[in-house]
């Protein structure tokens, strides 16, 4: 893979921003990456951007543009791309795509949410569009309900609790008290994951990210650029991978995988020339608990049915032998959802320059990994990271 | 440019597909695709997917996955591109980039829109989306409005009639008369254009395009993939450009000039190595009379002011000295808004191939292009087709 660096990344809080717009948000997260990169922005050549639900949010299409405004010429390309809750994660491989190409020598990538403006019921109906409208939206099934399916394929087949589940809840919670970006900073226990109600057995409130409005850029330059402008960005992009799965869970032959990610990492790992023992530190998709275990194994740090007891174990704790989610992840970091996969690509890159307020629990850290999943995993995008020779 | 050749094309009709879904209409464009390349499924490495407002019309968000379902391996990439009318103009530009980057030698590009299934008014107000809504939505502008102000200020600036715009509604109806793939089959006069009502002074109802459903479908292939499968298409994609401008007019300098499609323009034809001169056809993003007008100036077939007379005199006639839109164009093939910058490249490989109904028209053509445009032309993708050699 040609050398791509993460000259600068910027991100807004996750959260609730009521009364904020959603180009405003971006701005801001966009102006820190810029400030942070050094890279004057008549040198950006693209953006790829990420939105899921801006039509229904804002009533506003057509956002690449909107987002471009200002920050270049009008021979900078803007593009959206919409994957579901991947689009973000997409975004960073179509951006990484424009600089191996050799179109492009310097390429924004960003993504944003709006989604507390709208009711509650209105944002969980658009989120559902992300699933099959024929097969899955149309019976009433919601990404709560979907999960817990995959929830109870798993367990019937491998084993494990909702106690299991709470634990990763429990860890994500707490690695989120000490990110001033995440959306929570209480800290949870697994009684209190236990007690929440039932959202959809076997999955409670807990189990559950929360609905988050917020954005995040990150700047990505070829490492030309980087030595024409005397740039030594910390961490390099060394590895993407994207994979697709059906859209309906009805279609697949196994519900206790996710091959989309599991496709995603395999290309990634091999462009970075790295395997999963490589690996020291990962930021996963985590929007219900079950989602990290399926993420877990998907990128080969534990075998089909073990990841399940990693967080109960300790082992993706802070002070595991792989920290996961450290910036609290989706669960407690928050989830706008077409920011998450470039929010993942913002907390990595900290951690992994040290620059993180997490970062000392991976000190030495010089390889992580992101992984963005769309809907029930039907698409999936996974990022190396490496600290910069 | 790396060569990039494509290998098959596929299309639904487009117009009124009531009671299809849109994975009906884009797995039929599709399987036209690939059996016209006689590239084996399998072997597909990415989708490309343009759709605009599958959430409102089908409640369907990530519809890549959907569409990406029996084509290939979970290996498969799929990704939406959303940038409004421009969407599947820019779906092409990225999967012309995913073979440039040496990431792809198969790809599938293609694009969808379901529009004429919902009531009129909310097909205007999800296309109302993709202006800015601070400063377009909220006041009311619509785009038969936005596009009324452009031909006001080009008429302000250089002269030029209502009368002439309609001879550009004349020239693409009799295109579309020969083409079956077009949404109208009837001819109308210069005084049937002028004496429908006005739709937003000085646009009337027949300088508008229509309200369309459709698929288009390319599988495009590495020049290495083609030798290996000695594959000999017929038509290459040489040059491949996108440009940027401010989402609302409000923002522009000058409203009489389309500054994303100049420097789409120039992109592609650097890529290409060719000039506007060298162009022997020409299919552009006339959703209404004038967007024509500013098209072929952009493009840099006319210095600006000059077009307006452009189909008056014949010039963009089928037997004028540069044929445009020879499919019937937007205004009379139709324009389903995520397929039609996919279908410009299906028409216009047919023109160049001599398989096109109208291909009588351009003898000896070599060199072609198309023009696809998102909003106000906030974005655009050009692309030159050449023969191959």
């Amino acid at each position: 893979m040609a050398e791509i660096l993460i000259a600068g990344v910027g991100t807004t809080t996750f959260g609730d921003h009521a009364g904020r717009t959603g180009r405003e948000l971006f701005a801001e997260a966009r102006s820190s990456a810029l400030a942070e990169s050094a890279v004057s922005s008549s040198d950006i050549d693209a953006l790829y951007y990420g939105n899921y639900m801006g039509e229904t949010a804002e009533r506003q299409s057509h956002q690449a543009p909107l987002m471009a405004s200002g920050i270049g010429t009008t021979g900078l390309e803007a593009t959206r791309v919409e994957n579901a809750c991947a689009s973000g994660g997409y975004a960073v491989a179509d951006g990484v795509r424009a600089i191996e190409s050799g179109a492009a020598d310097v390429v924004l990538v960003g993504g944003l949410e709006r989604m507390t403006n709208l009711e509650t019921a209105e944002t969980t109906a658009a989120l559902a569009r992300a699933a099959d409208e024929l097969h899955e939206g149309r019976p009433g099934l919601t990404f709560p309900g979907a999960y817990a399916l995959l929830a109870d394929a798993y367990m019937e087949r491998f084993g494990g609790t909702r106690e299991d589940l709470a634990h990763i809840a429990v860890k994500n919670h707490e690695n989120a008290a000490t990110n001033p970006n995440a959306q929570f900073h209480n800290e949870i226990s697994v009684a209190d994951v236990l007690e929440t109600p039932q959202v959809a057995d076997p999955l409670g409130l807990l189990d559950a990210c929360p609905i988050s409005d917020g954005a995040a850029a990150a700047v990505l330059i070829s490492g030309e650029y980087a030595a024409e402008h005397n740039l030594s960005p910390a961490v390099a992009i060394t590895g993407s991978g994207r994979g697709t799965d059906s859209l309906s869970l009805q279609e697949r032959e196994d519900l206790t995988r996710t091959k989309a990610a599991e496709s995603a990492a395999q290309a990634a790992y091999s462009g970075a020339d790295v395997t999963a023992d490589d690996v020291d530190v990962a930021e996963v998709h985590d929007c219900f608990t079950i989602a990290e275990v399926l993420a877990l194994e998907a990128l080969g740090f534990y075998q089909p049915g073990e990841a399940i007891t990693a967080a109960r174990d300790g082992e993706t704790a802070h002070d595991g032998q792989l920290p996961t989610n450290l910036s609290g992840g989706l669960k407690a970091k928050g989830h706008p959802v077409g920011a998450t996969g470039v929010g993942q690509l913002v907390e990595l890159t900290k951690l992994l320059a040290g620059t993180h307020p997490n970062a000392n629990a991976v000190p030495g850290a010089e390889v992580g990994v992101t992984h963005n999943a769309g809907g029930t995993v039907a698409t999936a995008a996974v990022h190396v990271l490496e600290v910069a020779r």
